[in-house]
């Protein structure tokens, strides 16, 4: 993964040409392209493990295996969202880890935790580095030290079993390896968020991931069924039943802990078998409603395709701008519109995966109702150019960021009868941001993952960078996006997390009692406060909300 | 509700003749009936509730609502479990609670708990009453008094929202109320518990219930979206969100919590289009590993009909012999297996809605797939058979009591690989104990509640009861089984809770660590222990499993 961006480094770069003068015409843009700073010139803060500490770490785990260089320290410096690209591109992290453990057992996982609290070293567990939200900060805290916990090495698959639909994995196996190691079984876990390439499935665990098929193969919690827990004290450890009637459930304690209670090192997750084809399908609608009218529908039906998404009229237009000649743009067009006599239309994309022997009966019903909401079929290629494209957004964020721009994303999950006020309040809230910073931008949204009682907006946004103030002109912009959200009883975040970035509006999300809840569930499972500390919890009282 | 057992006082009890002679072939029946004692020879212990208290709960919820007469004390003074119901007809109840409080208000409830925590009075959150595992039971531990929380003035619909399948009700609603109000909107909720004559939807959450259903439309707890818990101090109040990623999860905290955090006192619940009707149809497998079969790829290719449940070959059995001339008995019967070369079968029925236009197609689609595993079909009558008689267990229960009869149920739930070896060893476990106690008799059991993963069974058994201690005997058997169950990886409950009868198992299935944080969440909501005490927590490291 490129320390100052996303994805493979041998990726090329560079926006299309019909992009950059969409952009050029939509938001200003640096004419220069400013790349990050060399790699040697970026300054770390000061180690602080110290030599006795790094040779009790060395004495579990091999030295090989404490890693204090200034490399790995840097590339768990930080996860992915926008202030952690900005710093990193500026040279200039918030904070870096004094060592890197890579922990090889489950056996030296607990021993390292427990070690480091006792020690009073402050834990990162780092699965895929991806987060968005601040949650990879390596944030010291009073205590000794702070080290990030890669936990790449834990990633083997324990056992299928194929009669219970069952796979046991470790906590650190890429998302990517197990799909792969599943299609050579005729199984996928159809877990597709765009960080594909690089997820671990504790961290999917750990955040509550929803993938771009949620609508068809559930959220990421949904497969979770049995877990084990390393704590600082001892692990908690639940065996995989299909449901029980146990009491509350540590199993939903566990997942979207965010690394704070302890390292989620085992899960046995539900697998489906994997479908033979996809059939992606574009569609065009009049206007959000209508097809928010037909999502709806679709999921209370219970037929609704799993991967479901409906994009507004301003990411529509910018879908449509960005293409730039390809065959979006040449299927939908402007031309199309106007034939149709729609001023503007709202793009949706649909993935009908074939894994059912009745998989184009299903397709046809879908049809059906979506023509009766007034949906206009575009076919295959527009639903190809979507799914050629999904995981490429991050790519084009490291783009636009040379470009100078401010791009970011956003999401919540409100029901289905306040979707379209939410979406216009949010938009809003956004908009006005970005104009009182005095950098008018774009903000776009689509719905997506669709559940029987609502679904999720997703926003993104962009807009000139701020040169002297950037992260200032940005926290702004996520205040006012975020008051808006908790302002429309809508959840802070569907499935980036926590973190850091939404800790100030999580009290007013579980109210005060209910945040005192984890509060105490915390102090139990990490008394030292060594697992992730700055992330998920607020001060009690103290809310943004 | 019968103080000394199931329903309704006007319901004619009485085992029909055939069922009668059944049995006596089977199990060594008394042959006097013998009823409860009567209502005034019940000797409750000593109110203890003073009149300072007394007086004091009298202004907050005014005097007619704090009844402290024998009757209003009777009637709570434990759940239908069956050694509540062997206590209550001997005229021998465990514990009464001093006082029944009756809250007609949030605000009142509130305040309730408020002063009762600062009056360190124990309280027993009182929905439908049903609780089969010690839940309702008034334990009083070191506190001043204990009360029964009496649930069933804050039974309002507070609204429905159409558009999002969301109705907002108070906790103390009873089920088959809301079924009622919801199917004049065209709506349904879906969750058809054994005791849904009686249960509330509060109770329901609470406890984790699973209706008969449950395959089609989910466990209660899919059913909750937000949710409103008034604690001894504050309530936890959870928006309706169709989804989120903000943290662990507070509302399965709150969910399976069995009046031991607080009392459950608004929700917000999924509902669906009512069906028009329900089709319910017999099937005969030749035997359970083939019935699994079938329905384990009915879970897994997501087509399973909305209630499936299969009998084992004992089952199947008294199931016929019980019908005695009645639909399954003819339809079925005997000869019927011989014709087909069946030795013996197992009888599994399947219900389903006609709740979307193709409901037909589905069912036809379920039919190839269970033709094709070797089920034979028997028609509607046999379902109907079912149907008609599915809320009357409870009342058998009863008359095999009158005769003599230890009877009670049991469940758990595991894997489909691990499903056919916890059958036989929970069968032989129980059947083993009986046998040890001198009291051979019936065991049986179906699987039922499907889920990709895994499914449920449900043990029933049947012996002679002990006259000299039959509580003893009882939990012999129920200690013998619920090893079986723990010792197999399987949970606990699958649907009935863990109240006071299967606190010694939790710790294995939680590990000492889960258990440690239910405590922490425990003391944090309810720091003076007055909240549903004797429930759901053991002590750590006192585990019997």
């Amino acid at each position: 993964m490129r320390w100052w961006g996303w994805g493979d480094p041998a990726h090329r770069g560079g926006l299309p040409a019909g992009a950059l003068r969409f952009l050029q015409q939509t938001i200003e843009l640096d004419r220069q392209i400013k790349g990050p700073v060399q790699i040697e010139r970026v300054s770390l803060p000061q180690a602080a493990l110290g030599d006795r500490l790094a040779d009790s770490l060395r004495a579990i785990l091999g030295s090989e295996f404490v890693r204090e260089d200034h490399l790995s320290r840097l590339l768990h410096a930080a996860g992915k969202g926008y202030p952690d690209l900005v710093r990193m591109r500026a040279g200039e992290p918030q904070q870096a880890p004094d060592a890197v453990l890579y922990p090889q057992t489950h056996t030296q996982l607990e021993a390292v935790l427990s070690h480091c609290a006792e020690q009073n070293v402050a834990v990162v567990p780092f699965g895929g580095g991806t987060s968005v939200v601040g949650g990879l900060t390596p944030v010291r805290q009073a205590h000794a030290a702070v080290v990030s916990l890669d936990l790449s090495a834990l990633s083997q698959v324990l056992g299928i079993d194929r009669r219970s639909a069952l796979v046991r994995v470790q906590g650190g196996l890429k998302v990517r390896a197990l799909e792969r190691k599943l299609a050579a079984e005729g199984l996928t876990l159809g877990h597709f968020p765009q960080s594909y390439e690089y997820v671990s499935v504790g961290g999917c665990a750990a955040t509550r991931s929803a993938g771009q098929a949620s609508t068809g193969y559930g959220r990421f919690e949904d497969m979770v069924r049995g877990l084990c827990l390393a704590t600082p004290n001892q692990s908690v450890s639940l065996p995989a039943s299909p449901a029980s009637a146990a009491g509350p459930s540590v199993r939903e304690l566990i997942v979207g802990s965010e690394g704070t209670l302890g390292v989620i090192s085992e899960l046995t997750l539900r697998v489906r078998q994997a479908p033979s084809a996809w059939t992606y399908e574009g569609v065009m609608f009049e206007d959000l409603d209508a097809g928010m009218q037909a999502l709806c529908e679709l999921a209370q039906r219970r037929c609704a395709p799993a991967v479901s998404r409906l994009s507004d009229q301003a990411e529509t237009r910018v879908a449509l701008a960005l293409s730039s000649g390809g065959p979006l743009k040449r299927i939908v067009g402007e031309t199309y519109l106007r034939l149709r006599g729609y001023r503007s239309g709202c793009l949706a994309i649909f993935g009908f995966p074939h894994d059912t022997s009745d998989h184009r009966r299903k397709r046809r019903e879908a049809h059906r109702l979506i023509s009766r909401r007034g949906g206009r079929w575009l076919g295959r290629a527009a639903g190809q150019a979507w799914a050629a494209s999904r995981f490429s957004a991050p790519y084009l964020r490291d783009d636009l960021l040379a470009h100078g721009v401010m791009v970011d994303t956003l999401e919540t999950a409100t029901t289905w009868s306040a979707l379209s006020a939410l979406h216009r309040d949010v938009s809003r809230a956004i908009s006005d941001a970005l104009r009182a910073q005095g950098t008018p931008g774009l903000v776009m949204c689509h719905v997506s993952h669709l559940y029987e009682t609502g679904a999720s907006l997703y926003f993104t946004f962009l807009a000139p960078a701020k040169r002297s103030a950037p992260l200032a002109q940005w926290l702004e912009v996520k205040r006012a996006a975020s008051e808006a959200i908790v302002n429309g009883q809508a959840t802070i975040t569907h499935h980036h997390g926590v973190g850091s970035d939404h800790m100030p509006w999580l009290e007013h999300e579980l109210s005060a009692r209910g945040l005192a809840a984890l509060w105490a569930l915390k102090r139990e499972l990490d008394p030292a406060g060594i697992m992730n500390p700055g992330k998920l919890y607020p001060t009690i009282g103290a809310s943004a909300g």
